[in-house]
């Protein structure tokens, strides 16, 4: 998607330790505008798909989520994140290492909302190593239900998260993919 | 909002301790269609107040300030939760109590998100006591900015937190109010 490449380029910075900060469109500050088209497109990519529900974590996936159902007419689900492995009730978990962070967290969705007749496209803002994607297959698998697809706005492909997923049979689009990046450049991958 | 009376009726359920459940529409599963015409109403209540941008808190408000974003064709904010009051960076805080989960948390906003400029309509998906609400507008104050408004999807009119922001002289719009409730009915407040 040229038109976020372009975004990433003209309002996104690049921190060190490979951070690249978006917060002021896209996970902290939301470019509603915007963030609308980034749903158009994803909805458009798995149009032929028959995806029935959508997928995601908090905090800041639920925004792309909402504006991707949206466009699809579909319900959004959005994981929880729980310190606490001790969780009550009819639920999947998963535990998730967060890189970001440095601490672990277990994801949780209420099983009422996941089906084996469901077709799940994952969605989140930002793919990296990969590890929240995984927690969300993992909990869609114990649901039954089938994973049609994954989208993320933003991939950083230097970090190998989205290609290893590819390789394993997935099928990832990612709407803008950072080859590489460095102080005062941003590479991105041609699609 | 007779259609959210409606569906808090249909898809609602009340639990011991004053527990409304809409987590199948409204903050856990998230019916996207409903939620961008939710967000469609508060447009409507707020268009000729100037806003020119929401400001929510994590993680279900965020649904719900998108859709309202979208009409309005402005950015929202959204606060994040912190547990440490150990907070790096240029940033507002307002500490916040939860009845819901008994503990403390800060809420945090970058100050490049807001300015003195700014009117802003605070947004989330329920209102009880008020006590997040009572920490945005904090914040919002922090920045010099001017709370124009406040709307909430759900309010629970018998637990005052509403009626006393109103007392103060905010303009708080809820599309739906519940007055009362038991395990076999809800009363809304005539609107």
């Amino acid at each position: 998607m040229k038109e976020l490449e372009q975004k990433i380029l003209t309002d996104g910075a690049v921190y060190p330790g490979n951070i690249l900060k978006v917060s002021n469109f896209l996970n902290h500050q939301l470019d509603a505008d915007f963030l609308m088209k980034i749903g158009e497109e994803i909805a458009r990519l798995f149009a032929n798909d028959n995806i029935t529900k959508i997928v995601t974590i908090e905090a800041s996936g639920i925004a792309i989520a909402i504006a991707a159902a949206a466009h699809m007419h579909i319900p959004a689900v959005f994981a929880k994140k729980n310190q606490s492995t001790n969780i009550a009730g009819d639920v999947y978990t998963s535990m998730i290492y967060s890189y970001t962070h440095q601490n672990q967290y277990v994801a949780v969705i209420a099983k009422e909302f996941l089906s084996a007749d469901d077709r799940v496209l994952i969605v989140d803002d930002f793919l990296a190593r990969g590890n929240a994607l995984r927690g969300l297959i993992d909990i869609v698998g114990q649901s039954g239900a089938t994973v049609a697809g994954i989208s993320t706005a933003i991939e950083k492909g230097f970090q190998g998260g989205g290609d290893a997923l590819r390789a394993e049979g997935y099928r990832v689009e990612s709407l803008a993919i950072v080859d590489s990046m460095t102080d005062d450049s941003v590479t991105f991958r041609a699609q």
